[in-house]
């Protein structure tokens, strides 16, 4: 068995046993996994410009979605509530978790006031705020998505511009928009 | 039925079947589900301030962590593989989510990278958007381990007291580091 399956197995049985590992043999493994001179040029060549983001390498999972939706049995989406205030968003979104879940469903509810205790507690109430506070749930949404889970995201989004933003970046059949106008 | 549970009957046959849905009869729903004056008032009382999000309210989910897990018939952690450019993180996050795959156990990898490509394309690369950049994969880290999953977060870490932020986010035996140093 190679070391890096080897490092891997040890953090799967960890994972299972719950015991402590020690990964005390890395420095072997990286001179064997290290990539090379060829490698390193060959992934500079692919690298790209995102944004702020200068010099980043795309990195292709072995597992991908369809993987991971074999394995949970259903389809990965979004499921994007908004609405005002107490107009009932949190209560759809609850529900639908449960009814899913008496079905075997995964699901993840992705709250907006939750977020905003951790991931994006650093944005408050202005404009700018409000639609970088929507980019980043479509994108953690979108994520969850890839992931094989149905996310629900329940969240206030007015603008259609920010909602249109974020279903954007889902095949339509994957992203489900219930709104409470 | 209530319509509340109507609606997620919906959504839950829409994911099902794939078929399109109307949300039409959304007034009534709000109508019979919108919050009370007593119940606003409640919520008001328990509403908090977290970093710049003022008046934000923690909404608990019935289905929680415990029965995810179940359903999944594993527990979600974190395995945060830290290293340089080119050490082998990658490549040790994606023999990781291989591994478990094969055992039936559900995995994603945030890779940072990858991750720059979306929610975190608007950081570059100062010290204090990697702070940034470290800080958002570790919440959304966080977020996966909360559904239940394995998420293996792979992005170059250096500084310790940014590991540690990250780590404290979670109890002690769901985080897990492996660093090339």
């Amino acid at each position: 068995m190679c070391l890096e399956l080897f490092y891997a197995w040890e953090i799967a049985l960890f994972l299972k046993k719950g015991k402590k590992i020690q990964l005390s043999k890395l420095s072997t493994f990286i001179k064997l996994h290290s990539l090379s001179q060829r490698e390193l040029k060959t992934r500079e060549l692919k690298m790209s410009t995102v944004g702020n983001s200068t010099n980043i390498f795309w990195q292709e999972s072995p597992i991908g979605k369809l993987e991971r939706q074999k394995l949970l049995n259903q389809k990965g989406c979004v499921v994007w509530i908004t609405g005002l205030s107490g107009s009932g968003k949190s209560t759809l979104a609850c529900s639908l978790s449960r009814e899913l879940f008496t079905r075997g469903k995964l699901s993840y509810v992705l709250d907006g006031d939750n977020l905003r205790h951790g991931l994006n507690k650093d944005l408050g109430f202005k404009a700018e705020d409000r639609t970088e506070n929507i980019r980043r749930v479509g994108e953690v949404a979108k994520l969850f998505a890839d992931a094989g889970l149905i996310s629900i995201a329940s969240l206030i989004s007015p603008y259609r511009k920010d909602r249109d933003a974020c279903r954007a970046m889902l095949p339509d059949s994957n992203f489900i928009e219930a709104r409470f106008s």
